[in-house]
């Protein structure tokens, strides 16, 4: 056995030294997602985009961004993100783009899309590595104020800024960022990049995103005129608190104990301070700044043992929202089932969560293969790593086929299957923030919120295929109904009666009905089917719309004629009718049921 | 639409501050491994061991390492790990104990289990956060050397070392490192604690690790003395240098660019830094700091396009080796067949690595379920996340039925797989290691392992399925054979002959006989198998083995007997004779061929 050297110990003592956070992403970049040329536009696009909502959610602006990507020469590609923020201040844009782990949200608990203030300067980062450029940035924060045009980089050996270029400059934009980088990479990621796009409007149904993609332009906008409000960062939830967390807020508080706790943590009223202080066996007179090691101890401990209500999840958190995410899916894809759930919040190592879920079945989705899964995190679509992500682990352990759906790890056939984690703190797989890492808590909720769908859904096929069979027997019993409303009126001696009415009963549809009788245009609409209808009546005519009772919610002339709009709720069973004086010319057309459910007579047509 | 506040920009950049790396890595404590208490004490071993061996190998010394796991009050669980390695100097202890991102492998192209100067120290941060407790390092030098004892812990907000004591100290160990960590865990995962320590001891053949876990002790002992030839720095390989690292290196070259190029990097000699410089239409006698960004530009790419030999993996990796592999996979477990490959050295992003292959079938594997999967990185074990490992997707995209072993994703039934990726920089998925990312490169190289281990297995079923058919045929042909003899003897009369040999023959074995004659004893042992068997023999006798010839390796009295032993190598048919004065009495066994292939024949006895 080989004796070390005595100076052993001291050579290795030579190369020991400090690497700065920038040389280790540097070395390390496929933790930030940059493993690859393709997949870095995909990385730089998201985090400047991220960034840019999350600007202007903070300052409750509706999101109106401009992205542009330019091939320049040979491999270099520009990417350009523009957005109407609230721009950032000139002293600090070298640190937000120039410094890795430098940001506004780190220490806020609250939903946000960036938190790590890693994101943008590791794009800025992998610019300046593969193309050897530094990164523009222009930024104005009000009409009161100048814009400014930066060029930086950052030092990688110090992780910290270098500012090449700061001037004073003009910039049409009253408030926002643009932002400028130039690094090697391709289009192969093109498609990945525009689903990545049309995903995040799905969650952001109030942004505006334009794109310019070599050429191409794609307008993906908005959906709700509402901009989001958001989130309000919280006081840590003592559950969630650790020994050392607790020894530095303690640290920073000459508070007795009483108030330390009450301003210290979400939740904690008067009587719990109380009963933690006693179950701790401390005095409450005590100042937290000078509890010793063994007093925070017991705090610590008493504070996991009281009951405190869950964090105020709704409070700091933004989730989209069942009626949002269907009217979003909707938008992209046509299913004959759609079902969403917001679960209630709950919380994970004292971090407040919430998991919202979708599932849409058959219409136009693939018939074939697995399902489509859509992940999102704090709005921010998950694009990589789906195979290593808490979400598809979840989705392949729920047995499917309870559901009447096929499955073969993951479910297959025409599913889709969207799930949504939003959280002050949601627990990734890594920096490039792909995947999400298996939390028991969290893994459960989504779990439930994935068997709530699947019973929907269950509850819908059944049905259907329940109303498939009694659609059949109306339909014969309708077959007979002419024949025998002939032989009825010949005995009677009396004409045919309509017997739309009767069919639309027995078929369950929406019958409307128009005729005139001396002067007078009656409409009618009876909502035969067994569930509420929001429904639009459009009709064009010559006659004189204005002496219509209920009157028009909209009237437009079009020449001669005149475009009357009519909107109405009608429960199932119920009837609306609508009277104005005229010939009874013209067209009528109803909207807001389902094409096979419709039945319109016009009686003045016949 | 809201207008933000003017002040709105100004209140955000109150928010923005720098984030310290340890406040980053406190907060996500599961990119590090340290997701719950459970898998800490994983975590926090792995990274001790780790380092110990690390340390070990560059001294050149054996490694004798102590793991010692104990439960203290509660829920607090101190790990004391020691090693005999080189020690660190006192001046370093705070910093590679109380500081992430600090270590001296960072920097070095070479194969290290350790590289990011994180893992320890987030042990340290860790226990911190949970217990509140420093942590305790012994250290020594050698024996001229006094030892120092220090209680670290790390300033979170700054990621800088605070020293709680540190005083000179005696111990008893001349050179090497002790380090006690106190933390909240459990020992739920003590099974998987274990497996981590068994496979680490089949990978590192050369280290005894004592271990010692509340009041069991478990010994891991070396399978090998020869300690590990420590991997080499090399220099960057040309086609791994991006353009913003060759800016840096160029930076700090006062060189010509010719001698620069061969100084500065592996494989680039004379006539390969002409080549790059006349490619890039640059001057030779341009010295390094002084060219532009255009010069730094062409010269990078022409460096990516000139060809270069790869880099010198020889050097810098360290493989464990096919036999190795086997030895340690057959000391824990019992195949029917066991084969492994090295493949020859491959090159990612300018990254020299090697992949390793081990695939054991049968014997007491599980015959139930999906194979067992040993992944390995630089001679670490991965525990965690082979869902999200390269290794595993690459396992599941073989197509093992083409090898007769059936598949449902992983392959299925009594099979083992290893595989080791060795690099001057593995790829991980997070700052944990405990998945290797998917790089097209190494994917390509695991999968070529896996299908020549693949090729290997089916030939040896196909054998199997073949042997075990003629077996068949000659096992019906020797029931039949004692009757033939008794017939022919009765028909010559002649005593029946003895007919051990030709049934050996037919059934392919080892026949051992003896049997004496006029005071002399014969052994006479034929290998009627087809392949050459490594042989013991065993004889218990109160006869005079000293005459024997050939003489025995090793006598031993027991009592009024000897206990004799031979040692030999028959070929494949090959006959071996032994004769000794005596009367034949005693005991005779044969050792080193399968029981069902083993015929022995005591003549003296029957």
């Amino acid at each position: 056995m080989a004796s070390p050297k005595p100076a052993h110990a001291d050579d290795l003592a030579k190369q020991q030294r400090s690497i700065s956070v920038a040389e280790f992403f540097e070395k390390n970049k496929h933790l930030l997602g940059f493993d690859s040329p393709t997949r870095g536009i995909v990385t730089t696009v998201k985090e400047a985009i991220d960034n840019a909502l999350d600007a202007c959610e903070e300052a409750g602006v509706l999101p109106d961004i401009y992205l542009g990507i330019f091939q320049m020469e040979g491999d270099i590609f520009k990417v350009v993100v523009e957005d109407n923020g609230p721009g950032i201040v000139p002293e600090n844009i070298p640190y937000v783009f120039g410094k890795l782990l430098y940001g506004s949200r780190f220490h806020q608990i609250r939903q946000s899309r960036g938190q790590q203030g890693i994101g943008i300067s590791a794009a800025v980062l992998y610019a300046q590595l593969t193309s050897g450029r530094p990164t523009l940035v222009i930024s104005r924060c009000g009409s009161d104020r100048p814009a400014f045009r930066f060029l930086v980089q950052i030092k990688t050996e110090t992780n910290e800024p270098e500012i090449l270029k700061r001037e004073e400059t003009t910039w049409d934009r009253v408030h926002g960022t643009r932002i400028e980088i130039e690094f090697k990479s391709s289009l192969t990621a093109r498609k990945r990049l525009i689903e990545y796009l049309r995903y995040t409007s799905v969650v952001n149904p109030h942004a505006r995103i334009r794109v310019e993609i070599d050429g191409e332009a794609i307008l993906f906008d908005r959906a709700s005129d509402e901009p989001i409000i958001p989130p309000q960062a919280i006081l840590p939830h003592p559950h969630g608190v650790e020994l050392g967390e607790l020894k530095r807020i303690a640290a920073g508080s000459k508070e007795p104990l009483e108030p330390f706790l009450i301003n210290s943590f979400s939740r904690v009223g008067q009587k719990t301070a109380h009963e933690i202080i006693q179950l701790a066996g401390l005095k409450e007179t005590t100042k937290a700044n000078k509890l010793d090691a063994d007093g925070l101890a017991r705090l610590q401990s008493a504070m996991q043992q009281v009951k405190v209500p869950p964090p105020p999840a709704n409070q700091c958190l933004s989730p989209i929202g069942e009626v949002l995410i269907r009217q979003g899916l909707e938008k992209e894809f046509q299913f004959d089932f759609c079902s969403a759930r917001t679960r209630p919040a709950s919380v994970y190592h004292g971090h407040p969560f919430i998991v919202e879920a979708a599932l849409g079945y058959g219409g136009k989705l693939d018939a074939e293969g697995n399902a489509r899964i859509m992940r999102f995190a704090n709005r921010v679509p998950l694009m990589y790593q789906q195979g290593a992500c808490a979400i598809t682990g979840c989705i392949s352990a729920v047995n499917w086929r309870t559901y009447n759906i096929s499955q073969s790890g993951l479910p297959t056939g025409p599913v889709l299957i969207l799930v949504h984690v939003a959280s002050t703190n949601v627990p990734f797989t890594s920096e490039s923030k792909d995947a999400i890492a298996s939390i028991p808590e969290i893994e459960r909720e989504i779990t439930l919120a994935l068997q709530e769908l699947g019973r929907d859904l269950k509850t819908f096929l059944s049905r259907r295929d329940k109303s498939r069979l009694s659609e059949e027997r109306a339909r014969a019993i309708c077959a007979i109904i002419p024949e025998i409303a002939t032989k009825v009126a010949e005995t009677i001696e009396k004409p045919v009666p309509d017997i739309t009415p009767i069919e639309g009963q027995i078929m369950r549809r929406l019958v409307t009905k128009k005729w005139t009788d001396n002067g007078t245009v009656n409409v009618s609409i009876q909502n035969y089917t067994s569930h509420a209808l929001d429904l639009t009546l459009y009709l064009i005519t010559p006659d004189d719309v204005s002496t219509a009772d209920p009157p028009a919610v909209f009237v437009e002339e079009m020449g001669t004629d005149k475009s009357a709009v009519w909107q109405m709720r009608l429960a199932g069973g119920e009837n609306w009718q609508l009277r104005y004086t005229g010939t009874g010319n013209g067209m009528i057309d109803i909207r807001g049921v389902d094409e096979k459910k419709k039945v319109v007579v016009d009686l003045d047509r016949s």
